[in-house]
């Protein structure tokens, strides 16, 4: 098991494509230099072209020697400067990075600025409206619990049923950003970035808390707003019912 | 008078060179597509090559009839991705970015990590041995007030006397990072970064406080550490005892 960070800027996403750069691919092209094994490596999400993480974590089997205190090490020589193995370890054979997950946590970071900000452009969305964060929030928690999110998935889901749970889903400020943090249980495509689209139009007065309970409830992708940028998304934590990671 | 945002990265700092890419080249760049005139700007600090900017001040003179606030959004229009012009106002004629300037305040930033981070490693230095932050913190309270900076600065100086008044000098935690932070009236060249390849050398237990007091006193380059990387320092801000942009 392989915890992992990335900048997404620069890769077409985590998922293995025919042609271009992914996460995945460079992370089994670094397994292939450090083990001379053809190695295919689970990820826990698999995250859209531009989205980075801190916590992304994968799974993979290999018949190497090396110990496994030298594989995060290893790794890294081979990396590319853009992803990094923060941690390696030993996981039960039954284990699987994306079925055995609890939960994953998501961060969407909205910088407040009427100018461009080159030392955060890479990983915000930049919003110089003022936002109403208090409506934000009121808004952000309707989407706690068990939810149809019909209306918050792209039409190209490929998702059988769109229930999901919720765990925690809410509105920080953090100096000149609003965070939206959410935790679910599993999340359909483009969901968060669809369910940032809307509370920005709410935070902007374009649509009140009892319209934005009204676009939960209409199952419907029209309903809902715009999908936000990738960049301002961020993978921050994988969590499992019994982690390999505190063994 | 501007106010500048840059990734310090793909510069060779702040001043026009005869070849190379600089912060000032591309900001008179784009003041010349946006008023047909050459422009020179006076920046408040010359940063080095790799260091970075969140409130770098500088100043010029136009006879463009273009409306002040309308030259912020102009010259971003022009500039690259890595600089913004975040505000623009009006200064009196004796206005002077450098001269008139009170004090800098600048941060460097120290990542607790083992392993590569690449959402941060461009804005940070990396340490994975333990730090004695405590140690750190009174070293770095032993550089206020007015001292004879010789030990911290580089042979390379121009400067005239190193005499030099801090205002503050501050250790502080940060998550998993630890920040300095350092007020002055005036800095002499990479004073900050050796300040700060010393101080790192005391949370590394390799220098006492006393030792520490003694690289000040010893007013010699090589009583002091190395030189620490520029990629962890950051120009935050430029203070003015009459500041136009408070007018």
């Amino acid at each position: 098991m392989i915890t992992i960070e990335y900048d997404g800027t620069d890769f077409l996403g985590w998922q293995l494509q025919a042609e271009g750069r992914t996460v995945q691919g460079v992370l089994e092209d670094a397994l292939l230099k450090t083990t001379q094994e053809n190695i295919r490596v689970t990820g826990a999400g698999r995250t859209d072209s531009g989205v980075h993480a801190e916590g992304q974590t994968a799974h993979f089997g290999t018949s190497s020697e090396l110990a496994t205190e030298r594989f995060a090490p290893a790794l890294n020589f081979w990396l590319p400067d853009d992803v990094a193995v923060l941690h390696c370890c030993e996981a039960p054979g039954d284990f699987d990075a994306q079925r055995s997950a609890r939960s994953k946590l998501y961060r969407y970071r909205i910088l407040r600025s009427s100018t461009p900000r080159p030392l955060r452009d890479r990983y915000v969305l930049r919003e110089w409206r003022p936002l109403d964060l208090g409506r934000m929030a009121e808004c952000a928690a309707l989407l706690e619990g068990e939810h149809d999110f019909t209306s918050f998935a792209s039409e190209h889901s490929e998702a059988s049923g769109a229930v999901r749970r919720v765990l925690r889903s809410e509105i920080r400020e953090d100096g000149d950003e609003v965070h939206y943090l959410v935790e679910g249980e599993g999340f359909l495509y483009n969901m968060v970035r669809i369910i940032v689209g809307t509370l920005r139009r709410a935070g902007l007065g374009k649509l009140s808390v009892e319209e934005f309970a009204g676009v939960l409830e209409a199952r419907s992708r029209p309903a809902a707003g715009p999908t936000a940028p990738a960049k301002g998304l961020t993978l921050l934590e994988v969590t499992y019912p019994e982690d390999p990671r505190e063994a």
